[in-house]
């Protein structure tokens, strides 16, 4: 396609593309948006080496005035995008890419390919941050991951959806996330008894000391051992954080036999944590049966979002710039209603209610229009018109979501640090009434149309039908 | 873990660790070996850079001693794996890594990550070509995949499987994928009419023209252009291979239709091809309703395995070396039988029937047993052990499924081409019976252990449930 808009000559008409998405993995009542700073990476380093002209000119598809585009082939279109830890909602832009028509084809499948694995683990790490109720969470995921790249970046991801330690430690070296971890089973395996690879593994560790209690028997060994261990420990005075972790049976169970044992020994600090395939329904059901554990471990479920493993992000034309420099609104329509895009150069306003700080409702509007909160606010639903709600005058505010990140190839953007954005997505979560995080059947936040681009798009439906109708 | 065996001094003793996985992915009756080329590549290039040293300082966790270690750092163990492409059961020691147990453990989680990303996606690949009864398949998932190495990787793996063609540009360039794709509908979009669109495509594509053909309406608008497209084509004498897409819509019916269309203005040898949340199920139920889809794209589904998004791989202690040499065999015990690890240093024989051809059965052995074809062979399931299959001699033969790939450090492996390693996956499924390829509810080919492995393991189990009780 590239070659075919070079070769029209038009190529360097701008075109506008929207990254959306329709529907929330795992029937969440919102996402997180996370994923931005790899996108800002890529446009940076977007470039084609010599040897990727020459593997393109192999192909025998490609002119020389082509190649020699490519090899000069820098990225020079504005980018908007809404904040790394942001929620978010099905059918709003997340990021607004204008840029030269060549040029936005060429970063479709990597911007893509960032935003959806982010989103779809930021917004599982959230999920199972939720059933934990104040507990902590541990990314282990990353001999589970969908290769190298899911690993790290899921790691941040899941640090972003609200993770506090991972067991990566290149996702700690680069993004510096809280490393955290303990040993295997074969370690145990490995020494003549247990309580002798305790004793080895707690002589290293002696300020975090985490024991995995299950390789042979949990309740009759492995808990025993480990108090051992403990009251020498104590003994000593050198222990901060200690516990244990279970891997294996009923979780619920053990979790309480191993609380009493561990309490009646006097070691009512000591931390029970737990891993084994656990996910949002598993530590809810498990905490509803008075679980005591407290340090929840995530592997393969969080890492690939088991049950729903795409995030289904899009990127769609929304309009092309004319001769004039009229950006002409463009729509994609199809018998599913919820698939046909939203045409047109948009923006994105969120807008709360004062008293209580929470979010009313988001609201697409054209990039021309702007919001009067000195006036009363009707919006309605872009489906089910007749659903409205008003926003009365001076009991509302607003913000906008999408700011520039690139502006004419230069980013305008730096990003925070990985715990800032962990704390801004806590924020945003807590902009959210209760009734939107439920991890089943949430209640669904209004995403409406502003009238005006309500109106151009039902126009623009008839335009192509009545089309159609034409040409039959 | 590391530090603790360096510590401890004994880091340089030996232990067996295998790769095994404990189900197939999406019920399927096997699973595709894939990966191999990436873990040896992997193998090669271990080293600890001086940054990564640096930040392992800064965790104040490590000696210098231990850094010193590491700065040195290069794999010395060996390695056995089964061949890519090959088709593997659960149970079955997939890679066999003897080394001194302080690397054994350093590789865990890079192997398991390539392993279980490539087994997963080219089982998957290998199950919806197996929808496709003969017709060929597209893997088009780069926007989907968890990250750039699910879809690079992902896109070698379904390759394996039985993908002909891909659209990711960069696994062509790196594994000599055959590329393929279409234009987009902001192709269409970007231009007054679909007619001006599809004539500016087919200009530049005259070889290989497919073109999309649901932007405004299939059958009334897409179809009818398509057919002025090809019939100028066709007199002009350029086409060799060309068709339609169909991206949305019922694709039964509109391939049904499209294809009368076709066929009636003289273009039998349109292609039809169809994209839009293709899985192996979809394409069944397509076919069986007499879809004239000959050419299937596939995208999220099998990029990300959805319904089954992590194919499990483990990575458990066998064996340790003794002072004098010996390896001795070790268990981790569950409560689920299926999760105890076979002990010991073992190797796998596929044993097969002589005049079908066909597998008859894996067994799984310990490393200094044979099999003697001139006497019968009678195996026995590992659970319900009256469960038993006798091979008459002479009317078996055998292969052994693991060889040495690495030995003492250096690669004594050479990966075949990409198409070589299609090619012998293809073989790899003739050697199985129909019954044990069904999509669902398939037969399970029986995995037996050796009557030596089998007594192994039991009185292992036996010994240490007895010191359970002594213990309580």
């Amino acid at each position: 396609m590239m070659q075919g808009y070079f070769q029209e000559g038009n190529y360097s008409k701008r075109a506008i593309f929207d990254i959306f998405y329709r529907s929330n993995p795992n029937d969440n009542g919102y996402s997180i948006f996370a994923g931005l700073a790899q996108v800002i990476e890529y446009i940076e380093n977007l470039a084609f080496t010599k040897q990727d002209i020459d593997f393109l000119r192999s192909l025998n598809k490609f002119s020389n005035e082509f190649l020699d585009y490519l090899q000069e082939f820098k990225f020079s279109g504005t980018i908007y995008s809404v904040k790394e830890g942001s929620v978010i909602f099905p059918g709003e832009p997340l990021i607004k890419v204008i840029a030269p028509i060549i040029e936005t084809h060429l970063i479709e499948g990597a911007l893509l390919n960032i935003i959806n694995l982010q989103c779809l683990i930021a917004t599982k790490a959230s999920r199972m941050l939720q059933a934990c109720e104040g507990d902590k969470l541990i990314e282990l995921g990353l001999r589970r991951a969908q290769g190298a790249s899911a690993a790290l970046y899921g790691s941040r991801a899941a640090t972003i959806g609200g993770c506090s330690f991972t067991s990566n430690v290149l996702a700690g070296q680069k993004f510096g996330i809280s490393l955290t971890g303990t040993h295997s089973h074969s370690w145990i395996m490995s020494f003549k008894t247990e309580l002798l690879a305790f004793k080895a593994y707690a002589s290293l560790n002696k300020q975090v000391c985490i024991l995995l209690v299950d390789t042979y028997n949990t309740l009759k060994s492995g808990v025993p051992n480990a108090i051992k261990i403990f009251d020498q420990l104590k003994k000593d005075n050198t222990l901060l954080t200690y516990g244990i972790r279970l891997d294996s049976g009923d979780l619920a169970y053990l979790s309480k036999e191993a609380r009493k044992m561990l309490d009646d020994a006097g070691h009512k600090n000591a931390i029970i944590s737990a891993s084994n395939d656990l996910d949002e329904n598993i530590i809810k059901d498990l905490k509803q049966q008075g679980a005591t554990i407290t340090l929840w471990g995530a592997g393969t479920n969080l890492i690939t979002s088991s049950g729903h493993s795409s995030f289904g992000g899009v990127y769609k034309l929304a309009a092309i710039e004319e001769e004039n420099g009229f950006f002409r609104p463009k729509i994609k329509i199809s018998e599913s209603p919820e698939k046909i895009n939203n045409p047109g150069n948009k923006k994105v306003f969120r807008l709360y209610d004062s008293s209580s700080k929470k979010i009313k409702a988001d609201l697409i509007t054209l990039n021309d229009e702007e919001i009067d909160t000195t006036k009363d606010l009707t919006i309605f639903h872009p489906l089910q018109t007749w659903k409205k709600i008003t926003l009365k005058k001076g009991q509302f505010y607003f913000r906008e979501l999408l700011e520039k990140v690139v502006d004419n190839g230069n980013t305008v953007y730096e990003s925070p640090s990985i715990l800032e954005i962990q704390k801004y997505c806590e924020n945003e979560k807590d902009s959210l009434w209760e009734e939107y995080k439920r991890l089943n059947n949430p209640n669904i936040l209004p995403v409406d149309l502003s009238l005006p681009l309500y109106n151009l798009k039902q126009q623009m439906i008839s335009e192509i039908l009545a089309n159609n109708e034409a040409s039959k």
